[in-house]
């Protein structure tokens, strides 16, 4: 029978439908399908092509090449020159594209992945993640910041070499003006952090965890939204992904790392989208956020019933597809280049 | 330049982004990807197959067959059988998968498209869904009733044969609890309902208007989340959709289908989703909440931003799709079997 769970931090139920659930190994993906070389002529973002990106905002050097750069991305929705007058006529309120956007790429090698690069690698684009957001934030028209990846076709990814984004917009989006008044109502009831309480509760229950470390840990959320969903949160409570500690980036790109080697070795290389979640620096010291990452394979899709209802429908048991990543060897030798 | 506008009903905001926008002939689909026979020995929906549904629940009948069927989805991710009883253990509120999902199959022919049917058979299918939705709510378990459409593979079809489905939750999503909420908002500010005031914005500004008859306007909302998304928005007020009253049906039948004409022939028959987002009977006549049925064409695909922000970017003005689907020429002669 299948049932239904409600995700306290989205406010939003999810319908668990174990009787047409998969069994984990159902979702893997035909194997060898990303298939690149590791340099590609036509690609902007390999080594010797830096002149075909906009001049770079960050570079991790390297004996005269680099090994982490960021970007603006050339094909912004956003752009520092726009106008942030708000316009209220009536009912529509408007304003520029103001709005800054930038690509962090993760290696010069065009095949790496961050499943398979080494974890000082993964470190340094953390760190140039946190870097930037810190520089997003001190822009005055910036109100908003995310950082995400698209790893694959279905995912949205555009460009094969390796990268992820990082997007400042002059709005708070609504989603996370929601999930803010959903956690200061759980502060409200309970005068505890709703991300530390669900922290601590899938830590005693501990079914649901796949990996953890000194300062994150890496579970599948009770009301997952889809197949090996995943949340990696922080011990340490904190609102602003940008109060990060040298000493923690570390630990979180160790984490990350190996949830990627579990989705790689274990379901074939899906495709996927991570993203952080955060507030701004002003808001750094609330007690009632907390910043995550949170990673999505693209083993299912939305459709109607999604679009209508913010409801999704898991396929898989939250509890099988940790059981399953926990099971998963990341100790394949297979190492990245980069 | 791009810009930002608000969508006053979702509370979310969207990126225009007029400057990477592709003029509205370039979301033409190549032509004549669907060739579908007119029945399928394999189809569980077509004629003569009725024995591989379950048993039907709704059947208009045409001299010893029928023109239109509902019947339960046979992979349904809810059953009647479930337990409704709410489990709360901590942080873990779940109730057991409790609730009725449906097919209405639109037309005996297999290769029918509600684009290409006659319009009576389409205010069939609209007098169908009405229908089903009232006896949903009859049900105790039920809390919400969702009514869509997916039409293609990038919209999530698993079965070609045309048809709709109704699923009845027992949760009310937080998706439209926080519609509610914005409408009550919006009514506490300024004593009047947000979608008779849009509706009433939108045919003084016309330039979003694409169709109207005499019940219901169809436009493309000022804060369209996508290109040639757009609203069939009654002008009656009511927030339930089962207040329908047989006289709009017909009105009903006749906008949707030309809308989905003006998206067959302008657009090469895209991919696309349909939802009616309805209150229950009890609040069908709160003055707050108004529905609507809402239509996205699957021509763009959401990534990391739209999945870290619920913000979504539009390469296309709205007012420049609406422009194209009103000029669509929808008299085109090749009629449906349906």
């Amino acid at each position: 029978m299948s049932e239904l769970r409600l995700n306290l931090i989205t406010g939003e139920w999810v319908i668990i439908a174990t009787e047409r659930a998969k069994r984990p190994e159902e979702f893997r993906q035909a194997a060898a399908k990303r298939v690149l070389p590791p340099f590609s002529e036509s690609c902007p973002f390999c080594p010797g092509h830096e002149d075909r990106t906009p001049a770079e905002t960050l570079r991790i050097p390297d004996d005269g090449s680099w090994l982490v750069r960021a970007v603006p991305n050339k094909f912004s929705a956003l752009s520092p020159e726009g106008d942030p007058t708000r316009h209220d006529a009536g009912l529509k309120t408007r304003l520029g594209g103001i709005g800054y956007h930038e690509v962090i790429i993760e290696s010069p090698a065009h095949d790496a992945s961050t499943a398979l690069l080494p974890v000082a690698q993964v470190e340094r684009v953390m760190a140039a993640c946190r870097d930037r957001l810190r520089a997003f934030y001190r822009e005055a028209a910036v109100e908003h910041v995310i950082i995400f990846k698209n790893h694959g076709e279905a995912a949205g990814t555009s460009l094969e070499h390796p990268h992820c984004q990082i997007v400042g917009t002059p709005v708070l989006p609504g989603q996370l003006r929601r999930r803010i008044e959903e956690a200061m109502r759980f502060w409200g009831d309970y005068a505890s952090c709703l991300y530390c309480r669900t922290l601590a509760d899938e830590l005693a229950e501990g079914v649901r965890v796949v990996t953890e470390n000194a300062s994150f840990v890496a579970f599948v959320p009770y009301a997952a939204l889809s197949p090996f969903h995943l949340w990696i949160t922080p011990r340490r409570h904190a609102a602003h992904f940008g109060a990060v500690a040298d000493s923690e980036l570390a630990d979180l790109a160790a984490i990350l790392r190996d949830v990627l080697r579990r989705l790689h070795f274990g379901l074939g290389d899906p495709d996927f989208n991570w993203v952080i979640r955060s507030l701004s620096p002003e808001e750094g010291a609330v007690k009632y956020f907390h910043w995550y990452l949170s990673l999505v394979p693209r083993v299912s899709r939305a459709a109607g019933f999604e679009l209508g209802t913010g409801m999704f429908i898991n396929t898989a048991l939250p509890e099988a597809s940790a059981a399953f990543l926990r099971a998963v060897d990341t100790a394949d030798d297979r190492s990245g280049r980069g």
